[in-house]
């Protein structure tokens, strides 16, 4: 098939590459001309602006979006969809929050534009192994673009689905990255209890290798554990500080107005808050308290 | 290698099942007379006590513990320490706490005893994909012991491994099972906020198939999600109810001794609690008291 | 002074009457005849209707609304506005969200309304006590509204205070509610702790006086707490459910969007979810999972 | 009544003190002579060695130790057991581990020595507004020592008890510690959240005294915030680093002993470590994972 890919970013750049692979074709726009270029060197077109990436389409036009969730994602809709027209199809396959995406399919549909959400897992592993891809959106689309979707995948049947209507693909990607906080969360715990065991001085590589195989906890993220790791294992020059990117926030929100307990969920974002929270106001307060009522002695900065 | 398997439940067995297709000699110890000649069935010879199952080993000994950690292993040690001599190696592939282990390693020592303590991973599928070994004690002994860890390890050269010396197994062990309840919990929470947006109506087959190519938190835990959600989607008569089994309450303590944080692991382990705490003394009291101070209605039992 | 209170619920009529304690005159509305009644026993006016209300009171106006947070809220202001004009003052005394108040002060400041916005806090205990007042909105209004407050509050200059801008004196109630979510759970997870160690067998009434007296922990929830004991020290009757009104959900997420980490706030609202997710999807799919993996057995519902 | 105070530190120097102002007679011991003067001066005598205090008592002897638990106490109790005899009393109003009391109860009751265990709260202030006191021990030598602890508590019969028999006063105490850290926690939490809500900037010091008059979150610990808060606003040059002294530890350990979920309290000791573990490995390891999977960036050290 033939479409269109508007960012060509980490992710975006290398779901084209997978897609020329395939046998696709792709049309990239990106404001870097670099990155333009190297779309063109593995036989993918590029285009300028949404105006002439939009000529270049066959109707029914086919159009993936792969920028940053939120502002730059409504800011291109806004100036996307009147070149559009009825029976062309918009597939985001960022991280946008669920909620916007219902409010950016309905926009869609009043133009008779098909809209679907698709969140994509994979990282930049994606490329050589595929992506996983939780779709949401109309049942007709999703079966129009099985090409794609089949190319993007690990496989043919593998790794892909449409798991519901329009926001179910983004409401399905934000809990997969709220587990993905708990699953990390929990191996730095146990790393760092290892580590902290100095009597065992253990070889955090080794046990990490061990437990890839055939151990309950095995996984992928284990895997890449055991790499990171490899590369540094006193985590040398590495600050502290551990950024999110919100689906683990929406998440944990999401849980509450469902009134659904994650427990652990919630506390991986807030260690991420916390590894973050340089000023530490609530410490210092303790801190204080203590000398307050029992004359404990404070540290001092 | 020969070897003496005492317990044959269903870690012992699968084990002494694995070590005999590997072209091993076991002799089984089970006070179960069907476990006995479920062992013979399969080419093995069995013991009816600790006396008959010495006498069966050739001298240096080697004999594997698979009974229930705590005061099982204890009893046992008891009895069978006086019929071992100096250069004899006992193996405890249970789930024992490292502190134990110490203490048994040093009692095994003024014997001449070698004592190895054998964390083992893997569960009812172990045998067909082999375990999880990570292993505590003297080199000499693990290293004599090679082709019996070869064998019951997924690979020759994999999953398996000497961490450090007496109680580095069993520590790490526990840690690896700390982190197990993290991911389940993850995964749990996961999956019962999808449940609860009923908007969507997810398939949480579908979804955990999805996930389980190329998304960042494909894992062999997510695979056994898959298995466990298609049996049983709806969870019918499954009561939620979350047995422990020690490992976690001693990486939650050995955590707080290091003065690591583990609030992911803690929260797990505390959920566990919660599930069995139908009294839930506490609960009752926060609404006896939302009563005192707001008048808010209590709901009545 | 003389003020119009909308809403004789549990607050509102507390309020009215500590009002009209003070020398205050106090027309009340109320759909309940018989809370329109009771304040007129006290002493006080009251109005079927808006309108009715309105004309009541001499210009500027002065009006307190103590309605359900929310839609409640919102509907009574639609047909409240119309009716006021330039100068007269509006104080929601209710739990509303801050986000709601700063719209709500916007729209009333259009007409030249002053919006003020009153945390109260006190329960039912604020008729005799006093109520602490939080609030938000022109310092000219509240310094009008001096009278007003220093009755309502436990002492002439105690208890009461401007604390900012529109919407600060709700973000401070909402604070104030996390951290009483917080101190609940506290106190509830000690007295279950004292109650379960059954070789001491703890008078959990004679322990709460004991610490009412000369300890840290001593405060007006422990005297609750004492309350509560004495009369229920079984908890008899009493359902593990407890409801949550809302603020402290918007603690939750006011921390996380302030990327403040606030793990007890948040963990004691969690439990308070806990205590009413009957079905524990999460949970029954965790005894699955130990199934799956160990073959450990499942309880039967 | 008179009574040999062993430990003049902070804690026991005020409780001497408290004790000489309500009528009774102490000899106090202590290795610094400026802490044995500062005694004589308010009219107790002192000793410079567990002989020559023993010495100075009349038969039965009572004997108060408030000395830093744990070994010191061993230590102490070592010395001064076989110095006593049948009929004595020992007090031990320490933080003592109830697991030790039990077994030192046991040891002084083979010499026929009563031993009671009273957990003292209250800290610096206890000097001035009398101490919250937690009695375990035999019911007779309770009762028989009744002066001191009117004295020693905030009133006659207010404030002090026999909670139990031995180790019910430190396990009491234990969780009064435990409540203690959730209840810090909470305020911190909430302190915070107001810091960090810029827009509104509040003083947190009106806000902690409206909240101390009326409210529900009024306490003792929140007189204190206002204290601390007031001293030193921006909590300048005070490290952010919480100290703990075991009975937190303690509590968690044994609430997941007794199968009790309590996430606050846990959570408020996990929130301490947190505050001391400068390196935060696991962080660490988190944002090398982000960098693994998605390529994200790292911050630099």
């Amino acid at each position: 098939m033939k479409l269109g890919m508007i960012g060509l970013g980490r992710m975006g750049a290398n779901m084209a590459q997978r897609l020329l692979r395939g046998g696709h074709h792709v049309v990239g726009l990106d404001p870097k001309p670099e990155a333009r270029s190297a779309l063109e060197q593995q036989g993918g077109e590029s285009a300028e602006s949404l105006q002439a990436l939009v000529a270049k389409l066959p109707t029914p036009r086919l159009l993936w979006l792969m920028v940053p969730a939120g502002d730059v994602t409504d800011a291109t809709l806004t100036n996307l969809l009147p070149l559009l027209g009825a029976g062309d199809t918009l597939i985001d396959g960022g991280n946008s929050n669920y909620h916007d995406t219902l409010r950016r399919a309905e926009m869609a549909a009043e133009q008779g534009i098909d809209y679907l959400d698709c969140g994509t897992s994979g990282g930049i592993w994606g490329l050589a192994e595929g992506y996983s891809l939780m779709i949401g959106g109309g049942e007709a689309a999703v079966e129009r673009l099985r090409p794609v979707f089949e190319t993007l995948a690990p496989g043919k049947e593998r790794g892909w689905g449409r798991v519901g209507p329009a926001g179910a693909g983004h409401f399905c990607k934000m809990v997969h990255n709220g587990i993905e906080y708990g699953l990390m969360q929990a191996y730095a715990e146990g790393f760092s209890i290892l580590r902290h065991k100095e009597a065992f001085d253990f070889d955090l590589v080794q046990v990490a290798d061990i437990w890839r195989e055939g151990s309950v906890v095995r996984s992928w993220l284990l895997d890449l554990c055991s790499d990171a790791l490899q590369k540094n294992p006193q985590m040398i020059g590495i600050a502290p500080y551990v950024a999110d990117s919100g689906e683990g926030r929406w998440t944990v929100a999401e849980a509450i107005e469902l009134n659904v307990p994650a427990p652990v969920i919630t506390l991986a974002l807030l260690q991420r808050l916390r590894s973050r929270d340089a000023e530490s106001y609530a410490d210092r307060l303790l801190a204080a308290l203590r000398n307050e009522f029992g004359g404990h002695a404070i540290k001092k900065e």
